[in-house]
């Protein structure tokens, strides 16, 4: 353990002795990971099994510590975001150390911390994926899990509430060894997503950033742009949270169903990351962005939005924008800068018995801010492959 | 005349002999100028006379030339954007002549060509006015007409469907001798007003540039993205106008009610320049956007517009954007860009008895693609001052 790492969590698992790897290569070939996925939009969560492939030259193999829990598991395994392929694994906010590596790897080592966030390959020939943007990858990107795999026999993806998974090193991410795990594992989908748009906005000292909701993907915004020099001021219908917000780092609260305090905050702030996915009318918090401001809608509601007036864009040059996750180059730097920072998710760390109810609580918004699975608590895979 | 200059249209009056004027000061004090406009809501435009103050030490006095008819002077005039003050002269697409100026004026001379837009002043002091973004004044600019002057007691501003005018040395631009005066007033409001978010955008040569609608501001943002040397898409839902808009130099007409043309348009721009001002569905318009492309709404519909979807924005970092006509020096950027590369309006001289006719044809959208009012027509003034 590096000198000086943080204490892990309470239910933080021992790390594994992966010594005998480097000095004893496993033997090659495929092998089973026990999992926790739904086999159906109503069936839960349910111990799985899941056959990973054998690394191919590119490929590296991880033993999963840590996953954490995103709404859109939820969204997926119920099936809320149309048709899936079921058995479903979710999960792509990934920790693990690396097991094995294909023979074309060379920066990737057995027993190193690394990370997987929402993607898992892309076509690698379009404009955004030579840019680094390969989330927006015009071909489509293979998300983590529920995605035909096209490199490799278009096998659907299954995701990170498993014990392993192999992934071609070009998405893998090197975890700095000073974060921990667990805590680290939200930043591969919560971290990135919002440190994308921070970073594309040019977020510096000097700056004010507006955080529309408080939860997963808010506390990171609110961490992040602390960390970036800005201030902060977080937006929130509860006044349940105004201490929680302060406890972030926030400089300022504001009731956004306090029209005063609104009013008080008219072009005031730079830049708004809008994490809520629930529909919720953005013109208010347009009359708190200066000229030339912006806000970046981060959630996705399943029902349509009330109508934005394009006065209040026209009036100052507002940009109304959306930004998915960041592609692997970015989401590399924004591990680094965490660890430059000291920056981490505030997460709840649960067993795989505990998945139902922490989805539960998730939709209840009952979690500060990230529910985080100890792999170790999966079991041990069963010989037949379900997933 | 200048050399080369282009023929004037039919309705243009001849130059006045403005030679007087340099050699044998006109006597101080304010004028009275002949123009037309409101008495209320319904009134349509009548003949009025307008008080213009004597130039203060800044202060430039044109003789009014010609002025572009915006749609802007129809909700205005006709009350629809709220409570006006009347008498109400409106017209803010100036073109005219130096008549006088006051002692520290340096930079204008009589007889020189100038023009006039939508601002005629602005705080001077805020953020915005010390960018150069005087249009975004935090505490407000100053418009051409139907604003309270602050620096002259307070008066309703008066514009310019009238024979002079008085404004500011700071708020008036050169207007180079080898534009057309009267093709050249409408740059003053159409031509900024969609000059100001190409610039912005940065659009160069290679750039891919949609127009959605062509009239006024439409077909000025064809003219300035070919002469920026973009590629320029048309969107039009008139099967009629695709003749036109390929005559005013777009590569592509793209019917928006086709399906399969918007199909194949798909992720083919880079930005889209959108000048309608009726409430329409936006998000057929943001899937022809590549990554990071931007759509700027100019207009603004008087009704709700239907509900952006955010997963089209978020899944190519798209910006929907506002943009509200350019700065000062903008602005002179844009009519010396436009006496570069030749580029005017296409209009339609009228005299002032025509006007209500214009306002009429311009509801009902027909005229190509500009009316301007040749103020040679409005007669002499009334002892009276009305407005």
């Amino acid at each position: 353990m590096t000198p000086g790492r943080p204490v892990p969590p309470p239910l933080a698992k021992p790390l594994p002795d992966l010594t005998t790897d480097t000095t004893d290569p496993t033997p090659p070939g495929p092998r089973l990971a026990a999992a926790y996925g739904a086999t159906a939009s109503d069936s839960g969560l349910v111990p799985l099994t899941v056959a990973r492939r054998a690394p191919k030259e590119d490929d590296v193999e991880i033993a999963i510590e840590f996953c954490g829990l995103c709404h859109s598991d939820v969204h997926a395994t119920r099936g809320e975001w149309g048709t899936r392929n079921y058995p479903l694994v979710p999960g792509h906010e990934i920790v693990g150390r690396v097991s094995r590596v294909g023979s074309a790897v060379e920066d990737f080592s057995p027993g190193e911390l690394v990370g997987v966030g929402c993607l898992v390959d892309s076509c690698r020939e379009c404009d955004s994926c030579l840019d680094g943007l390969e989330q927006y990858c015009e071909n489509g990107m293979t998300g983590t899990y529920g995605s035909k795999d096209q490199r490799n026999g278009d096998a659907n993806t299954q995701g990170g509430y498993a014990t392993s998974i192999v992934v071609d090193r070009r998405y893998v991410l090197h975890v700095p060894e000073s974060l921990d795990p667990a805590a680290a594992a939200p930043l591969l989908c919560a971290g990135i997503t919002t440190y994308s748009p921070l970073r594309h906005f040019d977020v510096e000292e000097g700056d004010v950033v507006g955080v529309v909701g408080l939860g997963g993907l808010g506390h990171m915004a609110v961490k992040l742009a602390k960390a970036m020099g800005a201030e902060v001021k977080v937006f929130t219908t509860s006044e349940s949270k105004v201490a929680a917000a302060r406890d972030l780092g926030a400089d300022e609260v504001i009731l956004s169903r306090d029209e005063a305090a609104m009013d008080a905050a008219n072009r005031s702030i730079d830049v708004i990351i809008d994490t809520v996915a629930a529909p919720h009318d953005l013109n208010p918090y347009f009359r708190t962005l200066r000229v030339d401001g912006a806000l970046f809608q981060l959630g996705l509601p399943s029902e349509d939005m009330p109508p934005v007036n394009p006065g209040a864009l026209i009036r100052r040059r507002i940009a109304y924008a959306g930004s998915l996750i960041g592609g692997i180059a970015e989401t590399q730097e924004m591990l680094d800068f965490c660890a430059g920072h000291g920056v981490t998710s505030d997460v709840e760390v649960v067993r795989a018995d505990q998945l139902n109810e922490a989805y539960d609580r998730m939709v209840a918004g009952d979690v500060k801010y990230r529910f985080v699975l100890d792999t170790s608590t999966l079991g041990t895979p069963s010989e037949r492959a379900d997933a």
